[in-house]
């Protein structure tokens, strides 16, 4: 194994093109393919920016071709030779590089590999795991150096807008102290002050509304933030945040300033859809979607039939609108013809969501077909199909409960069968706004008011005057960025009064002591001359993944972790040794074996 | 204190130009002065790009007058009103804005402030544990701002510099495993996975090499890593790295390459010097300065005496040369009117690093004066003088010790005396490259060798024979760069072979079991094709220092920790409850209090 000595590399294997005919070149790269044919062989260089053919011949150089005959997958090398045009025959039109060869004079072997535990191909059939374990062999493969490239061009493409906006990217403490963002933090034991901890930060909130006290202004920051949750679905125990905040801008103002950041992440992407950005107030969106953040690519809305049942006969409805339920429907077009079966499968689907049963109307070119039509009256049913805009061959389904059960199992129905039935465009990017939260929720487990967002959010203000004597009737200054049903920013026009953000701290049933340990430096902050602000955070891992129309965050994350939170290339984490705890004034209890 | 409702900022305070002259602009900052005049009232309004002056008159608008008697320093309000020029007489020169002046027609009131606990003026004369319990406030100060801003411009202008070179930014774990960079590792407890620990990085080392082993070619990123050491001087627990690695490149292209980076950074910074990046071995600089980061903004280099007094009278001398030491002196020109008592001082300070004495010659017009000009020969004076061109007035002063000592103590003594003298030239930008670092030193205590930089570092190829018979005479690719005196960036070519990363790790005395638990996914990747590859990592927050002239790191730094590790504004670290360490499986031991 050698170094390269005095070779130079003098171009990329992919971008080798026919006006280089005739000149020497150098590349370097791995060997991606060996083909022997007629005395001469054949390989496939390669490097990031693509593949090259380069031909040993015995005319060429004897030496130089019988080293070649030691090639194997993967190995690494260095070649010097001549640009050659393919005959028009050979012309491999699947290859930018495809209408060239070179022919090598000189070879040299950087480094001989093992056969790999999986190939290095577009697409392989491999266990996730081995992938991770492998991962530098993973992050070889085309798609994962495109993912690669496409998170980093966006991220050039944040801090290029936020700079030409004149936004200062400013890094906050990682070693600090715990955040109020709900989830679990992340602990670091700390040795020159032994019995405390630092916090990994769950977002950099605090430290934004200190530097707009600060006057910076403008903030930004792309940065990692750290969540120790139980690991659900597709969620990492640290991410990357793009955060931002501003001074002296309202809501519009705001939304305006990441809109035009949003154009500029998607041309960074090569996406050249025209981007809409239209705002749903969150009461808007549960009304007609059942969630706050509403997959808009497709219809299929809840249409609300309280109203047309409310003195049905058929008790199952009546009774539910009296108690001061919801009766809503989807209509499920076309899908008349769906069997009893069917039906039983949406109805234990909907049952996940608190639904007590699915009631469903076939629309038929001779009436409808029903188990429900015997107890409802003909002009019920006509105002049914009427309000729904049914046609024949539809199947309109629908579930009577409180507003929450409703909405969510009709929700999820709609994205179901929207998936399903095939409906949702797959290249579309359908953005919306969130907007008008209510600021508080009841929490029936704690028996408190809860932040929707989080305490620092700004209540609407003209509902400031609502917050004694009807708190859950508040509005906020808050608004989610979703595309295509997944949220991917959220954010909020902040408190910077400091009675107001008591008063919240009060609602939220936090005591002076408490609020004064955790929040005390922000409140004193604030006493003296805090500007009104506001701002968003992003997800960027879920932002590329969108953006390269991916599956899983992993695959935008050179070194992820698995749902354990556990690394499995580095073997992380790991035992450590009673001297280093000691130095820490730690203890490990006894573990029972899992 | 209210929003802003429907008002919105057209201008910055520090940007209102004459040539907006009649034009209505509305304005948001903070007051930094009121005075009232002639039955005006006068206020130099503030925001991050500056002040303008902003009148209120009665005669404008007798409501608005009365609320801005209200206004106290560092108030944040919002004001309507009209550009004026001033009258000739009025030209502000030190301000920017000093030809015009705003009189208001309205005005908001956004916050009210509190007196700070100290001015928000460029020079204050304050604790630095006040400016950062309050660091929101000290950050509004001009200085401050324009250390945060110049820092965004240096990451801005790498990060492009890089991409325009084809880098890829890619991030790496921060929860990861204990990274073998010599420093105590933060751990951070694992909950999911009892009885583990992460470690927070101290540098990417590793993931970036596996990124080179993934065909990455050109990595960069600007991340945070950590070292849990003691205190010393001006280090915090975390820091910002510029890390960079390439592949197929030797070590002059890497060189380059960085050298056009600092060049970006500097433009960046707006120093228009003319940048020269000389080159010194290892050997070199230890020999003329006794320092592997020399200053070479000045000269008083170390002259080597020992061949000129291997055969004196003068046993000390004579004797330390005989025994395999040295005599080396360096010339304090112009200093032959130093006392007895000054120099006994610079005995005191050379003892500290371990010379036993510090022998002197002064140069007269009359000939010499010395403690020691009774035991050598006059020919030996002569060769002295003669090759430290020493001139009637200068002060020559003699360490004879072992190469360390003599190194260290002279080496010192002549920054020193450099900075006494006033012999630095303060708005100068001196680089070197310091080269061919030795590969090994041998560690007395440890009884082992010890890497000089990391055990990846790549030996020079000529010197890898050397390994077996003399490892401590093996030099590395390794090198430095040295801005003024204080080592800036770190790198090396690295080794790509797991032959000789075997070795390496033998030489440093580690087992089989060592190796395999903390390096085995390294040489695991290595067996697959890795390709040569070498980098560099700079520390940003020193760079930005430098730059900006400023004599901390805490300086360029939003949210900077104490030497006591602490965050003076969140109080972190702090205690957790006892529920908090239970779900980590950990008990704190019980602590004497300090």
């Amino acid at each position: 194994m050698k170094g390269m000595e005095d070779w130079s590399r003098s171009d990329y294997c992919g971008e080798i093109t026919k006006e280089q005919e005739g000149t020497e070149i150098t590349l370097m790269g791995w060997v991606q393919r060996r083909r022997d044919h007629g005395g001469v062989i054949f390989t496939d260089l390669r490097d990031r920016f693509g593949l090259v053919q380069v031909v040993f011949s015995p005319e060429v150089n004897e030496d130089t071709f019988e080293l070649a005959d030691e090639l194997r997958k993967e190995y690494v090398i260095a070649v010097k030779g001549k640009v050659k045009a393919r005959p028009e025959a050979m012309i491999n039109e699947e290859l930018a590089t495809g209408e060239v060869e070179v022919y090598a004079s000189e070879l040299k072997i950087l480094a001989e590999a093992e056969t790999p535990p999986f190939m290095i191909d577009d697409e392989i059939k491999t266990s996730e795991e081995l992938r991770l374990k492998h991962r530098y062999l993973d992050l070889r493969r085309n798609p994962m150096q495109d993912n690669i490239k496409l998170r980093h061009n966006v991220k050039q493409a944040v801090r290029e807008y936020l700079d030409d906006n004149r936004f200062l990217e400013v890094e906050t403490p990682m070693l600090t102290k715990s955040t109020p963002e709900g989830a679990r933090d992340f602990l670091v034991p700390s040795r020159v002050n032994k019995g405390k901890f630092y916090a990994l930060p769950q977002s950099p909130q605090l430290f934004k509304q200190l530097l707009m006290v600060s006057g910076m202004d403008r903030y930004f920051q792309i940065t990692r933030c750290f969540r120790d949750e139980d690991l659900r679905a597709d969620r990492q125990p640290e991410f990357t945040q793009i955060d931002i905040e501003m001074s002296f801008m309202n809501q519009e103002d705001i939304l305006d300033m990441i809109e035009g950041m949003i154009e500029e992440v998607f041309a960074a992407a090569d996406i050249e859809e025209k981007l809409d950005f239209p705002q749903m107030s969150y009461e808007e969106a549960m009304k007609r979607y059942g969630t706050d953040r509403p997959d808009t690519r497709f219809d299929m809305e809840l249409i609300d039939l309280s109203e047309i049942v409310a003195d049905s006969d058929f008790n199952v409805f009546s009774g539910t609108v009296a108690d001061g339920g919801q009766v809503k429907g989807i209509n499920a077009k076309g899908c008349a013809d769906f069997s009893r079966g069917d039906i039983d499968k949406l109805t234990d689907f909907v049952a996940d969501y608190g639904a007590k049963g699915l009631a469903w109307i076939k629309v038929t070119e001779d009436g409808v077909e029903s188990q429900i039509a015997k107890f409802l009256a003909d002009e019920e049913i006509d105002a049914i199909i009427d309000k729904m805009s049914a046609e024949a061959g539809d199947l309109l389904l629908f579930v009577a409960d409180n507003p929450k059960v409703v909405a969510a199992s009709l929700g999820n129905l709609r994205l179901k069968l929207g998936e399903e039935l095939d409906l949702i465009p797959e290249d579309e990017f359908d953005f919306l706004w969130v907007t008008d939260f209510p600021l508080l929720e009841w929490d029936e487990d704690e028996e408190r008011y809860i932040s929707l967002h989080h305490p620092f959010t700004m209540p609407k203000e003209e509902d400031i005057e609502l917050l004694d004597e009807d708190p859950t009737a508040v509005k906020s200054q808050a608004y989610d960025l979703v595309l295509n049903g997944i949220e991917i920013g959220g954010g909020s026009i902040r408190i910077h009064d400091i009675d107001l953000q008591k008063k919240i701290f009060e609602l939220l049933d936090m005591g002076a002591d408490e609020v004064e340990e955790k929040f005390g430096f922000l409140l004193e902050a604030f006493k003296y001359g805090a500007p009104p602000h506001g701002g968003i955070a992003f997800g960027l891992d879920r932002l590329v993944m969108l953006l390269g129309n991916l599956n899983t965050i992993r695959d935008v994350i050179a070194f992820p972790k698995t749902q354990r939170a556990t690394c499995l290339l580095t073997d992380a984490p790991s035992e450590v040794d009673e001297g280093q705890l000691g130095e820490l004034a730690l203890e490990l209890e006894d573990l029972e074996l899992d």
